[in-house]
């Protein structure tokens, strides 16, 4: 597109439309005004952008338990430090500590003797083989019922492989991992009941390539620990194809171990509010990650939108009625133990978070905000949002309802309001829990465009209250 | 994310709600099975992903005049032979033939004899400088009023710096390319009315980044033709540093050249409506591009979905009771004459376009369909499109009002309804015009989703009329 037509009309619409899909009537224009403010120096000032490059560049995956965490810790308590919180704090809390170990070996053995490697991460939580590895026959299921249905006769003593893909006619992308994540979290235990001996995960990704994606594994309470392994789409297909023609055995070695847990911490930056400083509006991401990749999409972005949401608010001059608090949350990826330690707290405290947003699904373009809530409080909250999220629509945003996120979700019981933050999700899994999940990998406009879209919902409930 | 509460939270979601934001009042059973049947072929057989890297792949870059553009000519004519048109066509269209020639030098010459390259793309339809190049102290200018107010005795013999940049607040991106794209399409006529030498131009992008962008510069009849060369937006931030140090000459070379204008082609397939054939619903993109790059995003993208939406209607089993045209206009990048050719061609047969869609703003999530139409007809039509529009909504669509395209506009007078698709914009000026729009930068996901969002849209128009 670039020809004069189209320049004459978008000069034309560029001088007479700050507002193009706001009627008039509802433009409350002080509200407007600021939340202008907040987007045009988001926009202008990116602070995120050059957060998230120190996260990822000078830091780098960061799981629970690493010295990279203990970095980002610190990182972010300086960040939340000199955008002038009145206190920032490190809130201990217990976290596992998985190590990867060296580079994980999976080879198809062919009965001609030769071995084809398929590019592979062991699974977080995932235990070694042992130095000398496991070699065993490899059995392709889709599900874990067909490991139930197929038996202790077929299973034992087998690989399991699991290969059913994420959903591709899934419009949310979210909705697909959904579908086909137990795999990862429960295949391993779900294989070992019948007498498995390892398995392998097609990754979580809704592209083909070679890219292979870790995530979580669950280990059932009870049931032998067998290794688990993801590997890449392509990798998997490939072994899809090998296994049509004919039986095959299958290498896989890895030194994965759990030691023993650690302390690691949440970061809380908080900016106390001028009239009610005990209703509290929390907005966070999580600052761990995997330690494959630089945890950029999952969750840096959402880290450093949440800091940047309030340094917004700041720079353009608000003072809060309510208290803000940014917070950092430890350990999403594999335990929680960062989300359960500030619910407990602030419940142990009779704090009342009248909304806690959370932005974990990627630094991409956002398109909406989704509302969760106790049922009983639900309704009413969600109706007050709307009164005023109007102001919101000129920056394509809708409010629809849906999950907050999981580091907020254990504060529902106390009655507030869960946001989520959605951005567009059609990328979102090819980079995620991968290698390729860095800094280059966001841009920069979208992160930033979260940010301000984050703080002007901050705007909007501490000011109109909910 | 990819903790336990989410993974529940997901799955209870995708078991439940295929069309989580649609009332259940509102659904048209059918009509609702058929566009998910649509979504469903164009994200598990991406027609649409595999013709776009066969286009910038094995065919590149292509602007019109060259012979990729005769090339890509040839490939979508069989591709829309392949998928089963009842006529595909080759539309004759005068195209003017503009050649780059080598790789263009702009060297910043400093007082001490140092000198600093800088990355430098000519802008299309720029003459040459001659072989021994122009060498001229450099100004600075933030627009074409600042050359008026400098005059003649300022500009005169100088090469004309354009520096003001796209304005990063602008939240469509395409209204801070309408706001600062004059001073690449009309910037070195403007100088050289006051007599300069050449202009240089800073790239047309939202990036900070070292890539220029090209575009099309258009001469005034009657004013002497300068060199426009466009450098990067990085190269135009150490130029205007260094311009402020102490005052500066500039060295460039280029040898583009306007040849002979050539017969090149619109590509039209034609599928003839069963009911009502001589009402057409026209869906297209533009098949030249600039030459560096590989046209990628602008717009293989739009060419390939435009043919994919009626791929996907074939295979999805439908009859037009329309007359259902893809086109793939020629030369939108500079001359607009496949556009022109067409529209004469089509009211000299007294057609009538009911709808004309187009795709042409890059190969990313789809968020909206513009509107555009003669006001006597915009009303109705508008309001009987909105009718049936609420079908398309859970697939993150809405309907807005704006331009419909470049190629589509001078079909206006029928007065039947332009149609623009409108992807998310945030990275489209990242990749435009530049060596970077490439296969590679198009989501499989976000381009296929753009072909059924218009394969749905013309199923609606086609079965309910406007």
């Amino acid at each position: 597109m670039s020809q004069l037509n189209m320049i004459l009309l978008f000069l034309a619409i560029s001088l007479s439309a700050s507002f193009p899909l706001l009627g008039q009537e509802e433009i409350q224009d002080e509200d407007a005004f600021f939340i202008k403010k907040l987007y045009d120096r988001s926009l202008t000032d990116p602070a995120a952008h050059q957060w998230l490059e120190h996260l990822c560049k000078k830091i780098g995956g960061r799981l629970s338990g690493s010295e990279n965490a203990v970095k980002a810790v610190d990182y972010t308590a300086r960040v939340l430090d000199s955008i002038g919180m009145n206190s920032v704090i490190k809130q201990p809390c217990e976290v596992p500590h998985w190590v990867r170990g060296e580079k994980e070996l999976v080879q198809v053995l062919k009965p001609d003797g030769s071995k084809t490697d398929l590019s592979a991460l062991a699974l977080g939580n995932s235990i070694g083989t042992g130095p000398n590895g496991i070699e065993a026959k490899v059995i392709e299921v889709k599900s874990l019922d067909e490991v139930e249905n197929l038996g202790k006769t077929i299973i034992e003593g087998k690989i399991v492989f699991y290969n059913r893909p994420m959903d591709p006619t899934q419009i949310r992308t979210f909705h697909a991992y959904g579908g086909a994540v137990d795999q990862r979290v429960y295949g391993a235990s779900k294989a070992a009941e019948y007498g498995a001996v390892g398995v392998l995960v097609r990754s979580m990704t809704t592209r083909t390539d070679d890219f292979p994606h870790t995530g979580v594994n669950v280990y059932k309470d009870g049931v032998k620990k067998i290794p688990a392994i993801a590997i890449s789409t392509i990798g998997a297909d490939r072994l899809s194809k090998m296994i049509k023609e004919g039986e095959l055995s299958i290498f896989i070695r890895n030194n994965s171990e759990m030691l023993d847990p650690e302390i690691s911490h949440n970061v809380i930056g908080e900016w106390t509010g001028n009239e009610n400083p005990n209703e509290i509006i929390l907005v966070g991401g999580h600052l761990d990650s995997w330690d494959v990749g630089e945890g950029a999409h999952d969750d840096g972005a959402g880290c450093v939108q949440a800091m940047d949401a309030l340094r917004l608010l700041k720079v353009c001059g608000y003072t809060p009625n309510r208290t803000l608090r940014a917070v950092m949350f430890m350990n999403e990826e594999n335990g929680l133990g960062g989300a359960l330690a500030y619910a407990k707290a602030s419940n142990e405290a009779k704090e009342f978070h009248l909304a806690a947003i959370e932005s974990d699904a990627g630094g991409f373009s956002p398109r909406a905000f989704a509302c969760d809530a106790e049922e009983s409080v639900l309704t009413d909250r969600f109706k007050k949002l709307s009164e005023v999220f109007s102001l919101l629509e000129p920056y394509g945003l809708s409010l629809t309802n849906g999950g907050g996120g999981a580091d907020i979700n254990p504060l529902k019981s106390q009655k507030g309001i869960l946001i989520g933050l959605r951005p567009d999700s059609q990328r979102y899994f090819d980079f995620h829990h991968a290698k390729n999940d860095t800094f280059e990998a966001v841009n920069q406009r979208e992160l930033q465009l979260g940010a301000a879209a984050m703080a002007s919902l901050i705007y909007l409930i501490d000011k109109y209250g909910l």
